[in-house]
């Protein structure tokens, strides 16, 4: 159909073509599905949207986008067909037939999902056919690799450039920040990109976000991590790997965990950080696994991947049956590691820290890295080294102006044991999930503070503090407290 | 978050809103994920999209339909939150890990995909679920009964209400307006309701709209069939089992067969259209069965569900080698028919719809099922009462008026058989694929003319004439007829 070019006056975020309701009942295209637009001999893709008085029955409107990418004039005239089931669409359908992909095959997938070319709902079905299939090593390495050069790499002068992971579950469990602060203090070069909050109460960037700029472009970063050695941004806005971006968010909308895809993404997004020595930590019991035998096998594809790509990879399996640090929530975490960083804070996060250091250090080569490790912290040295990331992202040397900025929320709940007993558990899932009613990470001041973890208490020991912005949200959170019992009591 | 109601002047065809770029990062939502939406102690959820220059940062965009459906006032405030996994969400999540669905379980998917509570993407994860894992006949009886329930039913007077239904992937094949009429002629009540074509060269609704209006709603429906005992429309607008239009629609982007849903789909439309005795045709080798077998697998199962509803259903197999009656493409396809309607025309398109018509008679208690179907086609009856449903359906008696305008396309190639030989096979998709290259379904008149079907061929004897409206089209097909031979000819 020949339908004329109407240029909108708005940005989508994503090319996107927008019909009218006639025009697309006779072109028999649904929102949400693609159309193939023809144009100078040129062809492209683009997903339909349909309103009605945006566009008239002859016209095609195109997001500022689509305009700009193709180069197209206002009022030409372009040739449009509903789209035939692409290549992509072919290899996806195989997937779900559970045969497996080539690297060419994985490659075209990729390099779709980055184009915008293939709908949320075509890699949706990718995603499911990649759980429950599985992929062979060989898939998850051509689609880490795939991930990899679709997307910009970040490069570094020096030959050492080191990373850690966690592969999460854990509220509270904020080690990041001191062990990047402790490694580069010993020297090594660590660009650390992390995310936000997907279902836990803060994400590192959310934390640091508390007391720091932390989102940058490549080049910024590359400059910040040449003057101090270390970085802790955000690593949404860098197109590192442009492909995980888009799986991650349609993963979410069923909290969906794929370890083909998991080990991918993390790998992917290392590597094009320039990352060439990386530690994983796989905390089992509590975490996504439940023993540490299932948390090896997943490492040890780790350890292939990383082999593969030639980069040097450690794997930790760590215990994850409760929180790690006292506070839960993007300042109450803040506060917690600046604790642990002035020689002071949770002992289980402090020890967690420097157990991550010394291992990460020993992966790159330094003696002693146990020892190191502890004296760096402990003389405040790392706190130092924090204080210079910190003023190097926002550009100024107000570190104590900022971090004295850091309140409590305005109401809080103090819980205490009605009786002597014993703490059993506590569910991290629960936890994070009290900690977002209670308006965490979108109020950086919302989250709870652990007084006690898993042993015995004592009749009237103060158990959990639960803190909030709102009135009723705190009344949302003490009922859930009540209800679902992320922490499990009892009596002796 | 707070945002004030921003009314929109354009209608969206399903509840989204719109937010601004920023608001929609501080939200940490994307496009195509949902929000839940909190106003006077109700709440709801809808599907973000993302547009600069459309609402400022502290408003949120809604479309008519939202405003409508929860009677909004503009200038309001909204709390709005992104939307929680549902429990919808975690339902699928447990069909991903191949668990069984209890009938409680897929009314809820059910339910939330017709009310537009579920993305594209969560739709997609769930078929991709349903094709990988399958379902128990349980589960697809339950299926079933959701779609039914969810939409709403056509209710007749008459105790016998017929239908037939064919599993498709034959080119040409349109024996349904000849059935219809011949089993209306005998007395049934045929509340026929039809698709369009998905990626065949036409589908009925297409070809019965080359000579009438297809598109009504449930109350005229009603008042034609009473009138002339049967219709043949366009069952898109009845909103009979509303979750199917939208699962058919995530399943077509990747051209998906999903056996389960291929079965719900077919139940739930025709009891939702009243129909008590349905035939099943399904055809072997060259449709979408290999073997005669694995079709009555699928028939099997079809009994089972009709036994469970309490509806007769009667299942036949019918050979799938090559494309039935000559012309392919809609008004190619209504040639064939008014020609056997006549008495004359393609004798494999007469034949099997004197047997499809006389199995449904024998279904529906009619003696001499096989005798009459004949006499009632062959006496013109059938034509009579063709000519009726037509005029009934276009509200005046011009359908003589109406078949002389049916015009071959402009453009033909007639291709000739180079040597003596022998066609082996007629390929139905690529005789499909290539209709749609002519231009069918949009353009009514492209399409095909089979002269010679599987068996021996003289040199020089017309095979295939190809019709375009478009000089560029018909040479792309002649291209595509060279390249890819959708009728496979072997030299003897």
């Amino acid at each position: 159909m020949r339908l004329k070019i109407k240029r909108l006056s708005w940005f989508a975020g994503r090319p996107v073509v927008i019909l009218s309701p006639n025009t697309s009942k006779l072109l028999n295209v649904h929102v949400n599905e693609k159309v193939k637009i023809s144009v100078n001999k040129k062809s492209f893709y683009a997903v339909v949207d349909v309103f009605s008085d945006i566009t008239k029955d002859n016209e095609i409107g195109f997001s500022y986008e689509v305009m700009s990418f193709f180069n197209l004039k206002k009022n030409s005239f372009v040739e449009v067909v509903p789209a035939d089931s692409t290549k992509a669409g072919k290899i996806i359908n195989k997937k779900i037939n559970g045969e497996k992909l080539s690297k060419e095959e994985l490659k075209e997938i990729i390099k779709e999902i980055s184009n915008n070319n293939l709908t949320e709902a075509e890699i949706a079905f990718f995603i499911s056919a990649e759980k429950i299939h599985g992929m062979s090593l060989k898939e998850i390495f051509y689609l880490t690799k795939s991930m990899i050069e679709t997307g910009r790499r970040l490069k570094f002068k020096k030959d050492i450039i080191a990373d850690k992971h966690c592969i999460g579950g854990i509220a509270g469990n904020r080690t990041t920040p001191i062990v990047i602060s402790i490694c580069a203090s010993a020297g090594l070069t660590l660009p650390k990109t992390s995310s936000r909050a997907i279902t836990s109460a803060a994400g590192t960037a959310d934390t640091i976000e508390t007391i720091a700029r932390v989102d940058f472009t490549r080049e910024e970063i590359l400059k910040i991590v040449e003057r101090v050695g270390a970085c802790l941004v955000w690593n949404g806005a860098l197109n590192l790997s442009p492909s995980d971006d888009k799986i991650i968010h349609i993963e979410r909308m069923l909290n969906l965990d794929v370890e083909p895809q998991l080990i991918a993404s993390i790998m992917s997004k290392k590597i094009s950080a320039g990352s060439n020595h990386i530690l994983i930590d796989i905390p089992y019991k509590g975490g996504k696994f439940p023993s540490i035998e299932k948390a090896k096998e997943l490492g040890k594809k780790f350890l292939w991947i990383a082999k593969k790509f030639g980069v040097k990879l450690r794997t930790v399996y760590t215990d994850g049956r409760q929180p790690i640090g006292n506070g839960i929530g993007p300042i109450l975490e803040m506060m917690d590691i600046l604790k642990v960083l002035k020689g002071d804070g949770p002992e289980d996060l402090k020890e967690k820290a420097i157990y991550l250091s010394s291992e990460l250090m020993d992966l790159a080569g330094i003696k002693n890295a146990k020892e190191k490790a502890r004296e760096i912290l402990e003389s405040g040295k790392a706190f130092e080294k924090f204080k210079e990331i910190i003023n190097a992202q926002n550009g100024k040397n107000d570190f104590e102006k900022r971090i004295k900025k850091l309140k409590f929320a305005r109401y809080k709940k103090e819980i205490f044991a009605q009786r002597e007993g014993k703490i059993k558990e506590i569910d991290n899932k629960k936890i994070n999930l009290l900690c977002r009613i209670l308006g965490a990470p979108e109020t950086k001041s919302a989250g709870v503070y652990l007084y006690k973890k898993i042993g015995f208490v004592d009749k009237g020991e103060k158990v959990i503090t639960l803190y909030s912005e709102s009135e009723k949200k705190l009344e949302e959170g003490i009922k859930y407290f009540k209800e679902f019992e992320p922490i499990v009591f009892r009596q002796v």
